[in-house]
């Protein structure tokens, strides 16, 4: 094996969930595109990490200062729905069934792992709540973690007077939301039952 | 999710066996890595397309006109081990059972496909059939194809009073040679068949 591709290999398996097999298998598949397309590829890689920030309102992953869905006008801000991070944003937006916003906590309470309520953005989440915020949907994984941060939120929001309610179980206990198909999904956020 | 992130998802689910949620979720590792990190893997990216080319003796991917075996002296030149493609070379090679060189077909006669022997690098193997050469061992994956490449290889060479061997079976059938284990691969070598 040349260096380069040793190079590209080594990269590869990096990667989550990518072993040594496939690393050689996917690098000698990109030997055999085209070099526009690698071209492109190598592009997207940078392209994405270089324009991507922090969306100023939810905490998103956004290329603009306010993400796509904070900055339309349609959504619902009287119904914030909280989630750990922008994948479980995206697999929710996927369903179609939500109008309301998202805040992003960045991660769900884990002692063990020194992980308290300053390390995610709950502090960020409150000064959201202001008069016209109505009800907060917590959709944390169905994790242990996820839902003691549940727990956690509903006692430091219910005394403002909003309506803190949890995604329903009919997600698998111990799967991660992003894995949900759209239709238990779409159930989960139908169903969502109050705290 | 923005659109350089959906470039970046598209990208990888054009990689084999990479489906839509697993090129999600490498994208969103790519954007959690550090801005210096994806630079190196676009880099791999581009670097190995761009200086890998194929070597003159041999037809392996070399980044010289000469690949690595091919330029070592150590290597008996009298035994040519003729392989579909770099990745079932690169795979023999890493058993460190084989002293010889490699000749790279370029893939197997298939009909259906439309490839015959024209289509692959058979002429530039009998060109290298000069008086040094004792033995081809025909390491083509143990596929219809591949046997019936061997075969074909076995009737062409013969006539030149020349040695012509398969990789023992101890391979499974069906399957492809860089997917089996080095013991596995040893053994083939080591218990080569005539022909």
């Amino acid at each position: 094996m040349t260096p380069s591709l040793e190079r590209l290999v080594n990269q590869f398996s990096k990667l989550p969930g990518i072993g040594r097999k496939t690393a050689t298998r996917l690098a000698y598949h990109v030997l055999s595109l085209p070099e526009t397309e690698v071209k492109e590829f190598a592009a997207a890689l940078t392209g994405a990490k270089g324009c991507i920030k922090l969306c100023k309102v939810c905490g998103t992953l956004s290329e603009y200062d306010k993400c796509d869905v904070c900055s339309d006008e349609r959504r619902d801000t009287s119904v914030i729905c909280v989630v750990e991070d922008s994948r479980s944003m995206s697999a929710i937006e996927e369903t179609r069934e939500f109008s309301g916003v998202y805040h992003v906590l960045g991660g769900v309470i884990s002692p063990l792992d020194g992980i308290g309520p300053e390390q995610l953005t709950v502090k960020e989440l409150v000064r959201r709540l202001d008069g016209s915020v109505k009800e907060i949907i917590v959709a944390t994984n169905p994790s242990i973690e996820g839902e003691s941060t549940a727990m956690y939120l509903k006692k430091l929001i219910s005394p403002h007077g909003i309506k803190v309610t949890r995604l329903a179980y009919g997600l698998q206990v111990g799967a991660t939301l992003e894995y949900a198909d759209v239709s238990t999904l779409s159930k989960a956020i139908e169903r969502r039952t109050e705290l």
